[in-house]
């Protein structure tokens, strides 16, 4: 039904709690259920707690990794318990679940993302995600199990899907730039700064992370990521020279 | 924390269902758990999947029936997916949460009954809840794990009794960039693109008003401005040259 939105599950530990997602999503209307390295995938006990969701664990898309993951996402929202000391703004679940169901996000790709159950998302995780998200629990104790987290988040973003709807849904007149683009920037970006040794890849401190979070709260769109390219190339016109390659680039 | 509301499980079959109701509502704080003839209690089970919430456990009241466990209750809530033919109005879970957490429900014995996992509450049950409230859920599979459907009413009821007074504080640790930080900072990256000859000031066409509208949009923090006019230092170090004045920068 809500096609476009994707559940995306971390390193998730325990079988039981994949199949619980599986349930939870199904039962608010979602089907698309992405799963990064887990542990045990597929599995009976999965299936078992699915409870008649095995259509969602069939279609479950494996992958290697998050960026793998959110391919073709131009909204990605984390959700994580910690308090971030950083820039970045922290919703509640039904903040960011009404704000994101506005009919002008209604032609986006958006993907909730969930980290592990002990320790949750990952500061590198974090840093792929546009929006962090809190539910809010009682303070002297916020361990939520993940299948609860996963179906509070499709609760909530159900009704404010449901709700969004009453609104005539417009398509975006400007398109977003998907993750992939984004990551491309950031890698363009990376080089630059290098060749101009205002970044250091031995001691990049926390430079493309701030960055970062500058850009994905602009939520770039495709024509600005276009120019924005357009801006790199013109500062390093021969940029094929011996710069760092992806892989040992800081960002 | 909510020491008013009490939720009641009515003849539990899974013991494991027990343990995440009694996990839920301790993330949401609340605390008092009634189980109503339980097929297996207490068990390992219930406690492993209590993951901590252990008092709520060895606090639960067991009884042998609903008139028991509503002793002292001034307003049952009924939960049940089944809609009803009966004169009995049927609420949403965010209606009921919201109208029965208002400031005269708050000294009220409030309860919240789960019927079995197979079936949910019976007819009798039903009739000794004054209100009845179903979680909305897709129509075609609106099979919701019962630990579930605690989780999501504890949530509810925990979002009604706060009443907004949850929301993070809104001061701002990072404060804003002025508005003539960002004009210094949009004049420094026009002469840095003249120089790079990807601004051509008697052709600027709409690219500054572009490169304007995204950062405009990231609301950039004072600190981030220091860093993007490192950058633009970096890029041209000797900025000094003959580049436009600002007057003729078409930025």
């Amino acid at each position: 039904m809500f096609a476009h939105v994707r559940f995306v599950l971390c390193h998730t530990t325990h079988p039981g709690n994949i199949g619980a997602s599986a349930r939870a999503l199904k039962t608010m209307g979602f089907s698309r259920l992405f799963l990064i390295q887990p542990r045990c995938f597929p599995s009976d006990e999965a299936y078992a707690r699915a409870a008649g969701a095995d259509d969602v664990l069939d279609q479950a898309v494996v992958c290697q990794s998050l960026t793998e993951a959110l391919q073709g996402v131009t909204l990605s929202v984390g959700l994580t318990a910690r308090r971030r000391d950083l820039s970045h703004p922290m919703h509640t679940l039904r903040e960011a679940a009404s704000s994101t169901s506005l009919a002008e996000h209604h032609r986006e790709e958006i993907a909730l993302v969930f980290g592990t159950e002990m320790s949750g998302l990952s500061n590198a995780e974090l840093d792929h995600c546009q929006r962090l998200v809190h539910i809010p629990t009682d303070p002297t104790f916020s361990s939520l199990n993940l299948g609860s987290a996963v179906q509070l988040a499709a609760y909530e973003w159900r009704q404010a899907l449901l709700d969004g709807q009453q609104q005539l849904p417009q398509s975006r007149d400007h398109p977003l730039a998907t993750h992939d683009e984004m990551e491309g920037f950031y890698h363009h970006l990376a080089r630059v700064l290098t060749a101009s040794q205002f970044l250091d890849p031995q001691h990049p401190g926390r430079l493309m992370i701030r960055l970062r979070r500058l850009f994905s709260r602009a939520r770039v769109e495709k024509a600005e990521i276009n120019i924005l390219r357009g801006v790199l190339k013109s500062l390093y016109p021969a940029d094929d020279g011996p710069v760092p390659s992806r892989k040992t680039l800081p960002c």
